[in-house]
Parts: C-alpha cells; structure tokens; sequence
C-alpha cells in the first residue's frame, strides 16, 4: 500500500489513531506508508525498509532478558516486518542506547544479538549509533531487497485466512514474568528467540499470498489491520488456531509480542499446503477462516461468533 | 572507510573505546563501519544509510526546543551524517517513543519537525515507528545516494585543512539553558535549527575534497577522527576559526552539538574558494589548518602549541 498522507489503512485502537494522525500531519511528503515496511524505489530496485524501536520496560525488561537475547529479539522484530512483505534483508543498522553504568560486555553482547539475528538472514550489520541513555534502548534499521512484494492490502473475499506455526507463547511468558512467576522454557524461547520468517515469506508470495503481515499485535489486532488495508473482513475460526503448548486459547487469539505470519491465500488453495510447509520449515502453516465482504475481524467458535477486543496493548 | 570488523579509526576516548569493542565484536558480520554514514552496495547503486538516536534528558531537553525543533534536530543531525560523505538524501524513517501523557499534538508536531527537515533537503519520509516510552526518544534514519562518496580516511600530508560556517554557537546555547539562563536568539537557532549541509557537501566534493566529517563531536574531537581515519595529524590555527557571533573562543574549539564540516582539500586550493563558498551558500568557509604527518590534532595559536582536551562530552 502507498498512501500519500491522507490517511493509513489500520484497525482500531487509540495507538492506531496516533499513527494516523501522525501520518496525516505529514501531508504531501509521506511515501509508502501502512505496511509493515516502506517499499521504495531506489537505484531500479524495489527495497523494503523498517524500523523498529525497543525501550527497556516498555518491550522487555531486563530481568527477563540476557543482553545477547534482547539485540536478537530487537532485530527479529524489525526483520519480521520485511518477512511480512516477503523481502530478502541485506543490511541491518541498530541506534543503541545504555546506561552509563552498563559495562562494555553488556553492549557488544546485546550487538551480538542483533549480529546474530542478521546473520540467521544472511543480513549484515552495516553500522549503527551509541549514546547514553537511562533505559537501555534499541532501534533497529532493517533494508532488504523487495523485487516482487506482498502487502496487506491484497486480500479478496473468498481467499482463505492461514497463519504460520502456534500462537499465544509469548504473551503466556510476558504475564508470567509480570505475576512473578518464572515461564516454561519452551514460552520464554517464543518471546526471547523468536524466528523472523523470512525464508517461509518468501515462499508464501511465492504460492499466490495476496496479503500478508506478522503478528506484532496479536492475532486479532493484526487481522484487523489486514481487513482495514484490503477492505475485507477477516473471519477467524477460533478453533483451528494453533496454540502454542504453553498456552491457552485467549493468549493465542489476542496475545500479541510474536512474529509469526498471517496470509490470505488464494481460496482454492489445498490444505496440503500445510503439510508442505511444515516438511520444509519445521513449523506448521493454518488455514483458519477466510476472507468475505465487509469490514473488520470476526472470531467464530462452535459456529458462534466470540467477541475478542483487538488484542492486549502492550504492557 | 570499509573495515571488516577488527577495529575502527576513531580518536580517542572512553565513549569511542567503546563503540571499537562493539565492532570488534561483530566480527565478520560487520561491513563499511566507521563513516559518519554506513556506505552500501544495492542493485548496482551506492547507498549511504544512517541512523541517530536522541533521547530526552541525554540530548536535549524538553523546556530547550518545542516539538516542532526537536523533530527537525534530530532529523537533521542524522541528514549531516549525509552532509558528510557528500550524498543526496533521498528518504528518512522516524522511530518515536513519547510518554503516555503527550498530547496527539506533540508527536504531530515532532513529525512535522522531521517532515520540514526531510523536505528541506528534497528526501521523502518513508515511514517509522511509534511506541510509548518515559522520555521522548527519537532514531531518525537516512538513506540517500552517494554514487561518488567522500570518506574520512583521504586526507594526505599536505591538504588544507577547511570548515563550514562559524562555531561555538550550539554549545554556548546549551551552556546557557544548563546554568538557567535563557541564551540568545542566535545561540538558540544554532541548536534548535541546525542546516544539514547537503548541497554544500556535495560542491566541496566536485571541487576535490579528500576527506569529510560533520562536527557532532566538535571540532577538535571530529578532527580527532579524521586524522586517526586517514592516518594523519590535524594541525587547527585557532585564531583562524570562525567562532559564532555569541560563543567564546574555547566553545568553537571544543564545543559540539553543531553540523558543520570540516573537510580537508588539495593543498593548492585557493582562499579564493571560501568566497566561492560564502557567495553560494551565504555561509564562510574557512581555511583553518593544515595536514601533516603524525596522528591526532595538534591546536597552535599565536604559534604556540594549545591544549585542549578532544571536546566537550555530552551533558
């Protein structure tokens, strides 16, 4: 999608009504808004650009993370947003902010993170910025080669609604960590390591995706965002999302901090594709609902419709 | 500059120690560190990419600059890293984080500061990122094209050593306001309104500059790294430097927080083209020293050799 400042197709949300109104002041010079990355036109290659801002407690807290594990989490984050436009990263810069009283192995342990997140993706770490700050920070600059992207935009009612491996393991770890309690290993691995799937959307464009976006907001949030851009309504069968081991049916619907992928593909497509994707990637492919006329999300379960408010904001 | 990771040439000090351990520690990951501006490879065009965090408290402060400065501060701090490997911007992305409790207003404001900084130097705003944080953080990042780039590390025994317009004056604002008093106008707009000196980076590039850097660090700390880049020692006449009409004599030396360049040109270059300069841009440029052989900055004033500690740090 590109829009011109007028307005960015988003859900609802009063986060949502921020960015549009931020985008709205930005009249004529706005470019290439709305979806997950930028995609501009530079040198007669289409390239995919994010950015992707992380504070100490507001997205992590330090007691939940090691160094190393927040430059990963932080650069999968911004990586994930080229997966959703099935772009091919190349470079990654990260803007780091510290406390003076963090040590040096503090710092080249969380550029480790990012280092490593890169390399996952065959990226490289082309530079960044170091300043002091009070809440450990982290921004992450991602550039990736976009020849053939996909947007959010592209959903047609009668497509079908799929989403990439088990949702909800993340947010199951974050409200541990925020009760006190310490999470499983596998629900803390789906918030400290997350994959972004950049290799799996690249092979969904591939296969006909119409519309794709990662999950940043949750299920239902960013189903929302999917039916906003496309004009659609996104019907999710509650019952066929795949929840993570770690977690119950509410966090997998709502729950937000993961970066799996949500496509609308083609209805005729077979729900082999599944099995398919799952022999090359590890990690199973759903179908879920579908795509119809009308606006905005709807959840149904037993055949009837649930009311779900569009995903937990962020702690 | 291109180094693969086993260290960068920066001049001296705890906060440089520690950006060359981070890039130690990216190994091989690591590519075209060590410029104001990470210069890349993509489809067969030079790109220069970079990226500048600002945070609240660290950079400036809230009762300094109105959201309109701050956004167009930070956009232009990062457009010098441009400025100074002579390319031509050609789109920025913001990341903002704003407390809770700032009005819709604000960030439409901040957004416009960028936008108009954006606009200034004919480059687009390609997107961004919006989260919650304690303090107002902004990371703006640059991308622009660089087809003929100047680095840091041309500069040979023998140049002239230059500099763009009169110094002194943002850190002679910021002194005032951190011992509360309200500065000058002229102070002021020096750091509220700093001009990312683009299309100047580009003439002095066609007229043979060898070596370029912004002045975020001051003076004596940018020359600093441009001399431990090009393996060469900066000689600065100090009564040769053009000191802003509010600052003192040590605040243009050592003081920061301004975009200028420094640049170093064939030693035959005439004064003659600081006129040349002045009349094109209706800035001076100013014929400030020399390179010699040697390492680091070597300040002479009446004659006599002064010392002066590499610049002021951030407050």
């Amino acid at each position: 999608m590109t829009e011109g400042g007028d307005g960015v197709a988003l859900g609802p949300g009063p986060e949502f009504d921020r960015i549009r109104a931020v985008w709205r002041a930005l009249g004529g010079h706005g470019a290439a808004l709305g979806d997950d990355a930028a995609l501009v036109e530079v040198g007669g290659e289409r390239l995919a650009i994010s950015t992707d801002l992380a504070i100490e407690g507001q997205h992590f807290r330090l007691g939940w993370l090691d160094p190393v594990e927040i430059g990963w989490r932080a650069a999968a984050g911004a990586l994930s947003d080229l997966a959703a436009v099935a772009a091919q990263p190349v470079g990654v810069l990260a803007s780091v902010g510290v406390p003076g009283e963090r040590s040096e192995a503090f710092l080249t342990e969380l550029m480790d993170g990012v280092a490593r997140a890169a390399a996952y993706v065959g990226a490289k770490v082309w530079g960044g910025d170091l300043v002091r700050s009070e809440h450990v920070t982290i921004d992450v600059v991602v550039v990736g080669r976009a020849p053939a992207p996909v947007s959010r935009a592209g959903a047609r009612p009668g497509d079908g609604l799929w989403v990439t491996g088990r949702l909800g393991g993340a947010v199951t770890a974050v409200r541990a960590w925020s009760e006190g309690r310490e999470p499983s290993a596998e629900a803390r691995a789906r918030f400290a390591h997350p994959t972004p799937r950049i290799a799996e959307g690249a092979w969904l464009r591939d296969r006909g995706a119409r519309a794709m976006i990662d999950l940043s907001d949750g299920l239902v949030g960013d189903a929302g965002h999917l039916a906003a851009a496309s004009g659609v309504v996104c019907v999710i069968e509650a019952d066929r999302v795949p929840i993570h081991a770690s977690a119950d049916w509410e966090s997998a619907i709502a729950g937000g901090e993961e970066y799996e992928l949500l496509v609308a593909l083609p209805g005729e497509t077979p729900d082999s594709l599944g099995r398919e994707f799952e022999v090359e990637f590890g990690v199973p492919l759903t179908h879920i609902g579908r795509i119809e006329e009308g606006t905005g999300v709807r959840v149904v379960r037993n055949g009837q419709p649930v009311d779900v408010e569009g995903g937990f904001s962020h702690f």
